[in-house]
């Protein structure tokens, strides 16, 4: 029952979302799980959901090294067995703090985080091998994650051990690493239904400042515009500006903590952007100029070309689906009765999306199919009555 | 059958996307259509679909009167109705030129354009009227309108007479428009299944540089910082990335003509954007000197709360709806399977997204429903073998 490489019991330290989840996950696949959160209330709705067991261990003050050759040890209650391996999923802040006094702790223990800036985290691990806090051998234990899920509400009471499936987990193994980490990280990453993409720190960050936190910045510059704007433009707004913005609802605090923690990266990238924002401002405000619209174009061309490299579904380029776009009534059964009817032409749905406007009681379901498929699918749907534009 | 308020036959001005899909609606509302389009083949493809006869008459060469009294003379070839509405459907370049030409050539005919920008072709034609092109009576004929829809393709192939079901259709006349050239766009909005939105002409633009022109230039000055990324990087694209970029996939040459048209209002925002940009790099280059978290933190809550001011589906706030997460296999039937499920728990939906990520063959349909429906449906879902998230 319980997974193998995985030394357990697993203690989660930080029972938000994150934390929540993967105990959820882990508990599913039959490990012993603990939880230990600051906020007695947030850690008592983790535990009553089932995501783990209270540590009975003592946590505060200084970290004195309880157990001296990992999972045979018990805490210093007798009542539990001592961590094999630590799941840090505190905030980003204080992540490296609570990485270093686990190393120190648990003498025996795997240490993981899975906060989204992996460089800082992996530099004060270092110093502290520097500064004599902690040794090589300590320091080895600790391994840098990355699981990209996320939802749209923090807390444990949001956690689903699903949260993680399908999604990327990225683990920032270097060559100090003691290999029983990278392979206790993985573990948990499988057993989680992600996918374990290893690349160094540096190149996380470097990724995650593009494919993450840049959109992020975009989306709030964006919506930061919005904000005096009359209710009769935004009535026009359609899935483009929706779009867009989609994730400009983010909490200020962890954004905070991400931003700062990945400036240089981040700061390399808003370079570019900002010269390339500036170009455009010069050239509009003369747009009669020479060579004026050509530069307004190479911006555009340039945008398709970035775009194009972004890939798709199961990895396919971007652009591989051809949409069929069906008509349907705001009512309960409609959407399921196009799909079933989709179904029933033998066609897969690649993707998948509801349009609409305000003040419409009709919307435009938008089915992505293969580009062969299309033409069948749109008869197939003509023929049982449906409005296929 | 044929449509009241909107005199007939209706003259259509360039074939593409939008032009031969407003012929298709006309035509399906039982409309007299004629098509015209400097491009013999795309007009012929517009004429095999079915949006409308080729004009008999000749437009080529400087406009003469071939009417006087509206809708009861015909072509000079005796052979077809002189069009009592012109619909110009022409790139916006040359919309203006073709606006004139029309209010020239049919003086009994209302003239509207669909381009996407108002403000330079109204100054076209109020600067004919001071040249001495035009006569107050023939300017008062035209007027301007903004149909907000589009498809990710072009050309007359791609249009559907449904393609303006539910959007909105801006009308921006002024103290000058004739009653029956607002009455005739107003006729065209209804029957194509559009909602009218009055504004002038400045306020559509001012608007649209906001919803419209604002998240393009975002989505492509961040795709374009894409262009050099590793794959490896690209690997770990989520949602966020791909839907800030959607419309990074834009035509250049249509969006060279819409920016410059707009550059006034779009370089107000813009230089508030730079403001803002500008800020946060300097904040990003020391993050740790005092207030600049409070300065990220200000950048991110203001995305926040320009976001929500964004109207959601049938008007409704953005955040007023709950999101159940069911994973799918990614086979034909299985989202057809659920959304009966749905159906059947007699809960409404509300919107839907697929949520994949490259490399696996499982997806997470994101269902949107009224919040105090939310419990009742996973419950439903999950008392049918469903992994609700």
């Amino acid at each position: 029952m319980a997974p193998r490489g995985l030394p357990e019991p697993v203690l989660i330290r930080g029972t938000g979302l994150l934390g929540t989840s993967i105990g959820l996950g882990l508990r599913a696949a039959g490990a012993d799980v603990y939880l230990a959160d600051p906020s007695p209330s947030a850690q008592a709705v983790a535990e009553d959901i089932g995501a783990g067991l209270a540590y009975p261990g003592d946590l505060s003050g200084a970290p004195t090294a309880t157990g001296s050759s990992g999972d045979t040890g018990t805490t210093p209650d007798g009542t539990g067995a001592l961590p094999g391996t630590v799941v840090v999923a505190s905030p980003p802040d204080v992540t490296g703090q609570v990485v270093i006094d686990s190393l120190l702790r648990f003498p025996g223990a795997v240490v993981l985080d899975i906060a989204s800036v992996k460089g800082q985290i992996q530099r004060q691990v270092r110093a502290g091998v520097v500064d004599g806090v902690l040794t090589e051998a300590q320091a080895a234990r600790y391994v840098g994650t990355h699981p990209m899920a996320g939802r749209e509400r923090s807390g444990p009471v949001a956690a689903r051990g699903q949260l993680f499936t399908a999604a990327p987990w990225v683990v920032c193994a270097d060559q100090d690493t003691a290999p029983q980490a990278v392979a206790a990280a993985e573990e948990i990453a499988q057993i989680l239904g992600a996918t374990v993409h290893r690349m160094s720190a540096e190149d996380h960050d470097a990724s995650v400042a593009l494919i993450s936190h840049l959109p992020q910045i975009a989306a709030s510059l964006v919506s930061s515009r919005l904000q005096e704007t009359p209710a009769a433009s935004l009535a026009l707004s359609g899935n483009g500006l929706r779009d867009t913005t989609r994730i400009a609802a983010s909490d200020p605090q962890l954004w905070v903590q991400i931003l700062a923690g990945n400036a240089p990266d981040i700061l390399r990238i808003l370079y570019g952007v900002r010269e390339d924002l500036d170009r455009l401002i010069t050239t509009m405000e003369d747009p009669t100029a020479p060579g004026a619209r050509l530069d307004i174009a190479q911006l555009i061309a340039e945008g398709n070309a970035g775009h194009a490299r972004i890939p798709g579904k199961h990895g396919a380029p971007p652009q591989a689906f051809a949409v069929v776009t069906v008509i349907v009534d705001d009512t309960p059964g409609q959407i399921s009765a196009v799909l079933q009817d989709v179904g029933q032409a033998g066609v897969n749905v690649e993707d998948l999306r509801m349009d609409h406007s305000a003040g419409h009681e009709v919307g435009m379901l938008e089915i992505s199919v293969l580009p062969g498929r299309k033409q069948e699918l749109m008869d197939a749907l003509g023929a049982q009555g449906w409005k296929v534009v």
